[in-house]
């Protein structure tokens, strides 16, 4: 298993008028926890892009636990339990300020090459960083 | 069942650099789909709200089929296929212009006092005007 | 002069926790308007970069006069006041359901060829459909 | 004059299908640069909130130079040029990792009694921390 924490401050765009962050706004927490996930690990989505694959999102999931509210500083907990092939599997545990476990979600997107627009397996250079955490 | 569809057109500002809306964009697309289909009910959240229930989101799901593109004019269709209690159930279907399934989604509310913010039964006025669909 | 006349209703996911729409999501609704004006006239913004011309934003202005609520339905006019050549500027007036002047904004968008990425003049056949608004 | 310089990194989310940041989408670095600038002064935007003060938006105006890219490590510097009495103006330029400055934007805010909902003073104890920047 690989496992990253980031940090991400909730904005006041992030809330709606129930004063809670609006529901749809997770999946950008998301996606900032899995780019930095795999910049920790020493791959940018960036670079991904770049050499020709890109990562469309198949499926997410979110349990809304509790609500976060604006100015806190939420930790995003993402972890790739599975060893990705064509597909990889992010999971995502948000704790707010107080540790309190608010928000669990669960995102899955393909690796596509982005010449064909079809499926591809795992970029070399990421499979390389990730094997080291997926035991034998 | 209730069901009910509406229309969107997809923004500039709902797409991303793929060239695709964003994950996290359909979450509107589904408040936009429940909204209506309440109207054509002749109930509104707002009104709702003013009442002092409030409908946050208990979970989110969504299957991404094919990506929805800029200017497209999507039809969003609404189900709710279980009577509602103190939870109500939305289901989504997304079609593109062409008439392509490229999405599917269901959200998941709790209704909730305003007052006393806890869970609380299904208004009175919304209960009387969906319990036509359901059959005894 | 050219002017269109637009509706927008405001969705949840378009409110802070003021309880009012939040500032930077006034773009998105000028956006709408611009894109409502041209189709309109007769064009499309996704035939124009389809065409290889895409239109940028070089400058955008608003003031706030008073706050737009939840499930307001708005109205957006959309003026373009002079004849664009290789710049375009849109002026906006949103008005709210009870017809108060509540928003005013003014976007200046620059034409740019897309391969070379370099400015070029207003494309032919939106000159043409243009024209007719602004005498000789 | 007070300065604070803060930094964000442009998230997939904030990109459109030009590839660039969406226009509409500055306001909430904008939002940020504005919060991490009282923050660090010793204020929060929240705590103004909570003590019955809130800062709506009155006018904002932005220039784009050059786009901002995805992931992206922009550089927000925040200026309050002048002393805030009912009325506050914060000035922004935005750097992109290369040094070069892509952007500038002025946003213009209302202290407002969130009881009688009308314009008030700045708060004392925002004046007390903003008072030393700002001679005699």
């Amino acid at each position: 298993m690989y496992q990253h924490k980031h940090q991400v401050r909730v904005r006041y765009a992030d809330t709606d008028q129930m004063g809670y962050v609006y529901y749809g706004n997770y999946a950008a927490y998301y996606e900032t926890g899995r780019v930095e996930a795999l910049r920790t690990l020493g791959l940018t989505y960036r670079e991904l892009e770049e050499s020709g694959v890109m990562m469309p999102v198949l499926e997410n999931h979110s349990k809304y636990i509790a609500p976060a509210l604006y100015d806190e500083l939420l930790t995003i907990t993402t972890s790739i339990k599975q060893k990705p092939e064509v597909r990889i599997t992010f999971e995502f545990e948000i704790h707010n300020e107080s540790g309190s476990l608010i928000h669990t979600g669960e995102t899955k997107l393909v690796f596509v090459n982005m010449t064909t627009k079809r499926p591809c397996a795992m970029p070399k250079n990421m499979e390389h960083l990730l094997t080291p955490f997926f035991g034998s």
